[in-house]
């Protein structure tokens, strides 16, 4: 039963991040600040010696290059790396796009914090062909693309996986960089801290911070932290 | 019997490309224009329409991201990438970190070109535990690093690999890139059009430029050509 760790990063500011729109599934590119998160992630996991063995991330841009600037920064672009539309960000559906503040103007503010809040209404759902339809997008063949999802639903998809691919890899004793999104990373905590159903809409995952959570045997043996604190 | 491509591709411009010293597995990273390379060979990739299933590189950075910069450039980053020190380049052994000008004016221009142009002549073995001594190094855990190999003995570690791994996934109508070095790219490129040892050790690569082979049923079905000219 090897003690090991479970480092979670979420990706650095996107340009719709930047611009305050929903985004969602929309593959949405780092921004120059968002790269630079990435890279002092990296840069800190070499400092304090926290080096990943395997990585994990999502089927997205702006997580997959979060992973590649870190793990540069921390010399170890050389692990092994797998890519998961499981590890995505929560699907937004009809609101992939939107200004939030617009929407705010348009439904009211209590309709778009439940909306971006509650844990099982998931937001309207996509137009079936509209702009940010991904469902005929060739990265997503043979997958069931979600036309909206709640955070709930989002779970749902994020814990399988974790379960059946990265929990037996720190049962094995490697430590695991897992690069996500707000969502899919609230799905991990809530799980891997036991954080109630009503208390996990509100966690804030802050960019380019990597979180750590020290493992023995598979599960988590203590609390996570921030690593710039340890 | 699916029709596809194998697109092979040479890293991009090194530091010590740039400075004219031996590599080898010593992990040397891009300069800005071995990254410009990169990234033209990924637009080259997108305008071409000529885009990656899956992708193979080996356990040197600067392979690691010519394949990045160019999934990057044309939006492939989310295919399935798998690493392998069986695609490093050949392991230049005692000479390697030298310059090459110095080494010819030391051991005369003979005696290099036998090292840098032999088809089964190593170079001098690497000493143990000498400034570029791998054998410790935690990327290599498990691995019997090399002290030095000729270009027979990368393609005796390179071939192997590319029928258990890649063949497979091109028969299965996959296109495929190998982003990998000089001489591990010699040696597919030997085996799939069928070189001689003596030609192959003249045959030189061109940083960052796609060399693709048309197939079919896991066998080229013709002439390998430069996507640039296609």
């Amino acid at each position: 039963m090897s003690a090991t760790n479970l480092i979670l990063v979420r990706h650095g500011q996107s340009q719709w991040n930047l611009e305050n729109r929903f985004t969602g599934w929309w593959d949405v590119d780092l921004t120059e600040k968002g790269e630079a998160e990435a890279k002092a992630a990296g840069e800190l996991l070499a400092a304090k010696g926290m080096l990943p063995d395997v990585a994990f991330t999502s089927f997205q841009t702006r997580a997959i290059r979060t992973l590649h600037f870190a793990l540069h920064a921390a010399n170890r672009l050389w692990i092994p790396e797998t890519k998961d539309w499981r590890l995505n960000e929560r699907h937004y559906g009809g609101l992939t796009g939107l200004d939030k503040q617009e929407t705010r103007d348009k439904h009211g503010d209590d309709q778009v914090h439940i909306w971006r809040r509650s844990f099982d209404t998931p937001p309207p759902a996509m137009e079936k062909g509209s702009t940010f339809d991904l469902s005929a997008d060739p990265r997503y063949a043979g997958i069931d693309v979600p036309m909206a999802e709640s955070l709930k639903d989002t779970i749902i998809r994020v814990l399988p996986y974790y379960e059946a691919e990265i929990e037996p890899v720190l049962a094995s004793g490697k430590t695991v960089i897992v690069s996500a999104h707000g969502n899919s990373l609230r799905a991990l905590v809530k799980h891997l801290s036991g954080i109630s159903d009503d208390d996990i809409t509100g966690l804030e995952i802050p960019t380019g911070q990597p979180i750590v959570y020290p493992f023995e045997g598979g599960k988590p043996s203590g609390e996570r932290y921030y690593l710039s604190d340890a």
